[in-house]
């Protein structure tokens, strides 16, 4: 499969999703600044990989920084990259990216520019290649909790292109098939922007793992036919009491499974856990252009007159999550305690 | 507005919906099987719309059936419009319109062709103008439960488009905008064929009432931000315990509106009641093409290699149904009993 991101020589490369499946084509960034174009439009998105993304932009930041100076070399790269941290409210990992990658600054801000930068573009790449992992660890954690044949609903697209590799609703997905599993997909087109059936279907295609693409609003009576064993899904961001903010539509999915006792699993790194957010409530819900919600795939749908609301994410309440996987293990209610254990053993980890 | 179906002359003229709200252009009828097209590719749509159409259908293929002899005259005719009432399945309209008509040929089998024909289409005529005058009475019943202020969320259209005229739940809100409330329409733009976004919106802006478009999977997340005051929609059947099929992701939207305690309407006409069918369990739900999944408004979205799932409706469990509205009057639980009421008060209306 395609990388979704990375880095050509002094260039980060970023594959843009919104022209998938239609085309396969990068963005070449050369400065912070594209990078964060990148992520308000979408081109990359998915909380893991706007983490990195970000994080590759801080590299390209720190480039543009040539002052000798490690104080001022410090407080300059910390005002360049503040656009990339707030590019996106909802998703933790971008402030997260953006805070460790100011962290490994201070500690090199006494080097020449040019090593600066190659140790910089060297921690993103170590990021890219840690969330990667995280993906994968994440997929064994999960994949054991599939059925040996489950039909696995996913909303939105949690996938390599959501993370930078592997997935982690997807990597769950990829590990119980790489287990011998038989899983068939049915992913949610997730409308406005269409992730699930030009993304996920994408990425399942490329894998030969079967999938079958349904509108959002059939989720809730597949499942009321007994047509899917499990649901998992991936989060923008886990509050501290395991309220899950997640891709629009999310909710409704986690209600219908709730109301036929199908499992709900939300698979994220730690990355995406923010325990100083003590509840959904306080997650920052992003409002798009309504244009998102007037036209599907460049075609207007509604007559002119007419307004549009349009909600980038929804709030998924802890009590309908059957468990939340990450890659330090499998979290179950009551989320204050286990989700600040899976930090902790990141923390022990060297992750956070 | 439109009308959505009337006669002209010999010829039934049905409004291409597919087309709205691009273009106004109507597909001109002149026998049976092009009735039975336009209900089959959803030129015309709804529950009561497709069957006054099958009604005018009816009187098409009795000026087709030219023999002198009554019981002669009867069979075939019946013969030829077994493929109106099995053109779609799920709604009871279309049997329901066809057997009234066939009803109604008995009594003048006896009369000359043409003048056969005459009062065939006058039956027709007529069945549309009750329809409406049924909208009309459910609009008066069902807006009086709404709010002075309200945001009133729909699924589909259960507009004029889908009943002749007036519409259904679009009906409700009508009359509560003629009786001086306060409404505004939030409305589900209904994938696939997207019958929110195109027709609802369409019909509230031609009516100078206040819509918003939303993705079917946000309705959640709005009605959980208490951004929903009440919802109201149609109904393809109606099973005698209470459980309605409707558009698929009615469904969903009756989880989230039960819970967080919004009321949940449907509008129908006692047309749309089946009291011979026990329970949602026995309604047979129609499964379309599943090319409508992998396109929007002719643009292809997934994949080569992707499946897809296209259940057209629902079931609502009774449950989750606040009331129905009927053109007789609201039922509440045990609807049982209260929908069997309704019925005798339109059989002694003479309505059924």
């Amino acid at each position: 499969m395609h990388e979704p991101i990375r880095w050509q020589g002094q260039v980060v490369e970023i594959l843009d999703q919104r022209r998938l499946p239609w085309s396969v084509r990068y963005i070449r960034c050369r400065g912070p600044m594209q990078v964060v174009s990148c992520i308000k439009t979408l081109a990359v998105r998915g909380a893991p990989a706007i983490g990195v993304a970000g994080a590759m932009g801080v590299a390209l930041a720190a480039r543009g920084v040539r002052c000798r100076d490690p104080e001022r070399f410090v407080s300059r790269l910390t005002q360049r990259v503040q656009p990339i941290a707030e590019a996106r409210p909802t998703a933790v990992n971008l402030a997260w990216a953006v805070e460790r990658m100011l962290a490994a600054a201070r500690k090199i801000a006494h080097l020449p520019a040019e090593q600066r930068f190659g140790l910089l573009k060297q921690a993103s790449q170590q990021l890219l290649k840690q969330e990667v992992a995280a993906c994968q660890e994440m997929g064994r954690h999960g994949a054991e909790l599939l059925p040996e044949r489950a039909r696995v609903l996913t909303h939105c697209n949690a996938g390599a292109l959501a993370t930078g590799g592997y997935g982690t609703a997807l990597g769950v997905i990829r590990a119980a098939v790489e287990m011998g599993k038989q899983i068939e997909v049915i992913a949610d087109e997730t409308r406005p922007l269409l992730q699930g059936a030009r993304l996920t279907a994408w990425e399942m295609v490329a894998d030969g793992i079967p999938v079958k693409v349904i509108p959002d609003g059939a989720a809730a009576m597949i499942i009321a036919r007994g047509g899917v064993d499990a649901v998992v899904v991936g989060a923008d961001r886990i509050a501290a009491n395991g309220d899950v903010a997640n891709k629009i539509g999310t909710y409704a999915v986690a209600l219908a499974a709730r109301a036929h006792g199908v499992a709900f699993y939300v698979a994220a790194p730690t990355s995406t856990l923010d325990l100083n957010c003590p509840s959904g409530q306080h997650i920052p819900i992003e409002e798009r252009d309504p244009e998102e919600v007037h036209s599907v795939a460049g075609r207007r749908i509604t007559p002119q007159g007419a307004g549009a609301i349009n909600l980038a994410f929804d709030v998924t309440p802890a009590e309908l999550v059957s468990a939340i996987i990450t890659e330090q293990g499998v979290a179950r209610a009551p989320y204050e305690h286990s989700l600040a254990e899976m930090v902790a053993r990141a923390t022990r980890a060297g992750r956070s």
